[in-house]
């Protein structure tokens, strides 16, 4: 898109770097940035260290419409964003005499010390504009640096957050990207390969593709971002939504929504608006999948009780299913994983259950049940059937994510084979 | 430090620079590295740009020891990591024979087909060495370049912690930084607010000092480092021992592991350790409590069921707790606690037994039970006691975390009160 509409995001703090404290300025600054069609090109986080800052935005200034500094408008020594601004722009500090009035009256009314240490925060890079900070001390700034607009914001998100949509955006919007629009479609994916879908969308996932579409990957839930730049919205909308709905109809029975990457929620939201009854019995995610439902609020309207049964005699004893079967069959069988879903159905008088069985490692793998292996049992209004999945993963608790992924995507397709009357 | 020490971090994906997805990969790199000896100088965060990444390569080779690079590594044509570091290096890309026949033979194993973009993961700059990944199917790799060492891990996470302590930590111990010893300590504390142990910690949290203790908390978890430089490793080794020692001394009863920051893990071992079985009842956190204790390898050896009765009927049909004292005090009560850890002994047979039920919210809170009361019910040979925690935490997802981590707590105090006779 150019250097006229790319920004850069710069948090400083010892803390972020040494990884104690973890930084959520800078992406709640790229997504609303984004929104405005400008491009986050990247994140840099650096230590209260004056000059790696003012090396990093004389540098970032040659190709950059924005950069965004969040952290380092403290009083103290380790403060450093207001001299190296004005060490990269070349120009001197100097105190705001509206600032330092105000800092002393607020010291004042709340019966505090003004001490000489925040003085500094009265000091600003000469030519900058100063950024009122309607939640703490530390007013930013901003500045004019070669083509790049330089604006600096306090560090704490609930100070930061107000100055974003107060100040940062009213100040891009005047000059924002006027070239294009910007419109996004997501889609997600479950019961796809990654690179099944990569070679689908080949060239179209290549940076300076129009539309140009992302994929990210989670549990075997697929994420796709379609993004689209036009002259105008409606244009830029009308690329993005034929792009999306195109590979919509490609993969209908593995798109699960539009706009819930979570399969709990989704499934949570379907069994409420039919009416649907669920009860759970599992063995080797051992409540994963309990859990992942009741994550989602408002569940218990249609979901009373699940099962973790590890051992065998739990499959026995809890969910009635037959001993003769765990012995012909062992515990990971299509047999087990009905019976066991059939059981849960019954002893909770749901309409759907789900049963999970299976070997999620380290131990416990054979070479006909090798790890990964895990049979899933699905009982609707009384018919049960099973089903085999293979998981290439060889890490226990991604077997466990994916296995759980895969009984609530199967839960979400017996739900949508039922009738209009059936549900009702 | 000098050249000699730095390290930058670089993090890949469309999805980090739009501020979809938070890195916290960078933050868990810079802590170990920071625990070797090295100064994490800079995380940067780029999107899936090839040009951009090999830019930021070669310039952060001038000057650091150390580039560690998280994603890019998959099959799909947005990965590009391995093409930028080949380009930053000056060197073509070599497809590895061993890794190829490995994929190949992984994907066979599962039945699954090898598609052409699977084979990108068997490329690597030339001169590199290969990293197994033991969690997925992209391998790392490991490249001198000039006086730097670029190490491209995995970005899921679960695939980069393993192979950041098993791949990356080796290489960069031998060369590690020698001007001084390091040696570090570490405590696991729950039960004690973060505020309460800052102000025991007082100086020793401030940059610069020696030892250095830096605290993270999780879920209620408080994890202590305690950080010591010195002339010789004795020194230093003798400097953080004699601090963390004394630390534990303060909060015996809070203090639950020296290496093992995982409640779950800890009360495994205990378990397994004493021999003892335990059940499990849930109501508020829906089967969170199995999840995590089924996380830890091995724990069918002492864990056979457990039950989640979200729905009273499944509190009286499954665990027999008195629907008269569900009517009397309501689920959410002690004595409503005591029965379902009772229940769930009884029902399983086991030794110990722990229940929860509470209000995790967003809704079902009243003044007299607001969101965030948990009620908590243990049973140990047969005597029953009930706790009750009030979570400050609003969020329904992180009170249902806080009280597993509770319940688990109370199962590791529980066992610690058996005699020794008790516990053969």
């Amino acid at each position: 898109m150019g250097t006229a509409s790319r920004v850069a995001i710069v948090s400083t703090g010892d803390e972020l770097v040494l990884g104690t404290t973890l930084d959520t300025n800078a992406g709640a600054i790229a997504r609303t940035l984004a929104a405005l069609g400008y491009e986050p090109a990247s994140f840099l986080v650096l230590g209260d260290d004056e000059e790696a800052l003012a090396d990093a935005v004389t540098r970032l200034s040659a190709d950059h419409a924005a950069i965004v500094i969040t952290g380092g408008l403290g009083p103290t020594l380790d403060d450093v964003t207001r001299h190296a601004v004005a060490r990269a722009a070349g120009v001197v500090l100097v105190q705001d005499a509206r600032v330092l009035a105000e800092l002393r009256a607020l010291f004042a009314s709340r019966g505090r010390t003004f001490l000489p240490a925040n003085e500094r925060q009265a000091l600003f890079p000469a030519g900058s504009t100063v950024l009122d900070n309607p939640g703490g001390t530390a007013p930013g700034f901003a500045l004019a640096l070669g083509g790049a607009l330089v604006v600096a914001l306090p560090g704490p998100p609930r100070e930061m957050l107000p100055m974003l949509e107060g100040e940062l955006v009213p100040r891009l919007l005047r000059n924002a990207p006027r070239a294009h629009a910007v419109a996004a479609r997501a889609l997600h994916l479950f019961g796809l390969a990654e690179s099944a879908l990569a070679e689908e969308l080949g060239a179209a996932m290549h940076r300076g593709a129009n539309p140009l579409v992302g994929v990210t990957a989670k549990d075997g839930v697929l994420s796709v971002t379609v993004r689209a730049t036009a002259a105008t919205a409606a244009e830029a909308e009308a690329l993005a939504g034929g792009h999306a709905d195109a590979l919509a109809r490609r993969f209908p029975a593995q798109l699960f929504s539009r706009d819930e990457p979570d399969l709990a929620r989704v499934l949570g939201a379907e069994l409420r608006a039919r009416r649907v009854s669920i009860a759970l019995a599992e063995s080797c995610t051992g409540g994963l999948l309990a859990a992942r439902l009741t994550s989602v609020p408002g569940i218990s309207a249609v979901f009373g009780r699940g099962w973790v049964t590890y051992a065998n005699a739990a499959k026995v004893e809890e969910l009635g299913v037959p001993a003769e079967l765990l012995e012909r069959h062992g515990a990971v069988s299509g047999a087990v994983a009905c019976a066991m879903a059939a059981g849960a159905a019954r002893r909770a008088n749901a309409r759907l259950a789900l049963a999970i069985t299976g070997v999620a490692g380290p131990d416990g793998g054979t070479p006909e049940k090798p790890v990964g292996l895990v049979w899933f049992g699905v009982a609707i209004d009384g018919v049960v059937h099973a089903e085999e999945r293979r998981f290439v993963a060889r890490e226990r608790e991604l077997i466990r994510a994916l296995a759980v992924n895969t009984a609530l995507d199967l839960g979400r397709r017996a739900l949508s084979g039922l009738s209009g009357d059936a549900a009702r």
